[in-house]
C-alpha cells in the first residue's frame, strides 16, 4: 500500500500550495483528531453537506446514522462523496485583512460510499465509530441490542484520493507593512473537553471510569 | 420579511425532528457564533465540500477567495451551494452505545451563490467577512489596496432555505439501561481562544488593542 495519496485533479491542492500534504501520515492524524467530518454528496443534481461523526481503520473512513435516515439512503445509492474535516487552530491577525488569516488543519477525500451489511461488520464498524469519539466506552456501555443493529445504516467510504492541507505560523504580511505599528500576531483557538457533567440518574457509586477520565484530557 | 424559513424539500429535518428550529433568530446566531463553514457544490457532476470562513448580513452569507481559486470560479457559476455550520458543544456518554450521541448547534443552509462585482460592494463584503471572526480589526489595519480587492473573489449567498439542529442536554437512555451501573453524562466540549501569541516582528509598544482583547474572550 502506496504511503502517500496520488496527485489527481480531484484532491490537488491549487491554493497555497505549499502548506498541502498528500502523504496519509498527515492525512491520517488529521482524521484522527477531529470528531465531526463534513460529509457532501449530490441529491437530485443538487449538493448536500451533512455534518456526521465517524472513525477510521486504514483508508476507510465509517458513517453511520438510522437506517432510514436521509443521508444513510442518499449516500448507499451514490457513486461518489466528498468527506471533510477541518480544525481550526488560530487567528491570524496580520497587519492588512489581505494576509489575515486562520490557522487551521484540514483533510479532504473522495470515495464510493459503499453500504455495510451483516451483522458481525456492521458491528465491528459501529465499534470503529465510538471507539473514535468516545475510546474504551464501547466495553464499558451493555451489547447493543439485534434492533438497534438493525435500525443502524453504517456507511464505509474507502478513501480513493485525498489530500491535507495545514496551516500554522505568524502572519506572513507585506515587507512595507512591518512598518505599521499595530499589534499583530495568532490567537490560537483550542478545542477541549472541560469537567464532566453528571447524568441525573447515576446509580450511587457510578463514578467515571479511566476510559472516561482519559478522554476528558483529549484536544481536538 | 418573514422571521421563520418554510418547510421544504431541501430544509426539512427528518431525523430528530424535535431538535429542528425554522426560525431565523436560531439560525442565525448559530451562523453568528462559528467561524468556519462548509460549504458544497457540484463539480462535473460530483460533490465537493471546501471549508471557508464567512460573514452573514440579514439573510446573506458572504463568502470569500483567491479570485482564480476554484471554489470561486466554481460558485459563480453553480446554481446551487449548500452550506453547514456545526458547532461541537458535548460528547454525551448514554448507558448503550446507541443512545450515545453528540451535543451540538448546527445549521443548513440553501443557496444560489452570486460573484460580488464592483469596487465598493466587494469591499463591503470583504468588511462583513472580517469583522464575522475579526471584530474590530478593519478599522486597525491599513486600507485594502486595489490590487487586493480585484484579487479577491466574492461570493453572496442569499439564503432560499434553512434549518438549525440543535442537540443540548443529558443522556435519554432506554428506561430499562437506568439500572446499568455506569456512569453517564455529557463531557462538554468548549472552543476558546487562548493567549495572544506575538508577531516576531512587532514594532516597540504595538500592543494588542482592546478589540483583539474582546476577540480573546470569544467562546465558540
Amino acid at each position: 500500500m502506496p504511503d502517500r495519496y496520488e496527485i489527481e485533479k480531484e484532491n490537488k491542492v491549487r491554493q497555497l500550495r505549499e502548506k498541502a500534504r498528500y502523504d496519509k501520515g498527515a492525512v491520517f492524524s488529521v482524521l484522527d483528531a477531529g470528531i465531526v467530518a463534513h460529509v457532501a454528496f449530490v441529491q437530485d443534481g443538487a449538493p448536500v453537506v451533512v455534518p456526521m461523526i465517524y472513525g477510521r481503520e486504514n483508508d476507510t473512513v465509517f458513517l453511520h446514522g438510522a437506517r432510514k435516515a436521509r443521508v444513510i439512503k442518499l449516500l448507499e445509492q451514490t457513486k461518489r462523496a466528498c468527506l471533510n474535516v477541518t480544525l481550526l487552530d488560530g487567528i491570524v491577525l496580520a497587519r492588512s485583512a489581505f494576509n489575515s488569516s486562520m490557522n487551521y488543519r484540514s483533510v479532504t477525500l473522495f470515495g464510493a460510499p459503499q453500504l455495510v451489511e451483516g451483522k458481525e461488520e456492521k458491528l465491528r464498524a459501529m465499534r470503529i465509530i465510538s471507539e473514535h469519539s468516545m475510546p474504551g466506552r464501547w466495553g464499558e456501555v451493555r451489547d447493543s441490542h439485534d434492533r438497534e443493529v438493525k435500525m443502524t445504516g453504517v456507511i464505509a467510504l474507502k478513501i480513493e484520493t485525498a489530500s491535507a492541507k495545514i496551516s500554522a505560523g505568524l502572519p506572513d504580511d507585506e515587507d512595507e507593512d512591518y512598518a505599521i505599528p499595530i499589534w499583530a500576531g495568532v490567537l490560537p483557538v483550542t478545542t477541549k473537553i472541560g469537567a464532566l457533567q453528571d447524568d441525573d440518574r447515576l446509580l450511587p457509586g457510578a463514578t467515571a471510569s479511566d476510559a472516561v477520565r482519559a478522554l476528558q484530557q483529549r484536544k481536538l
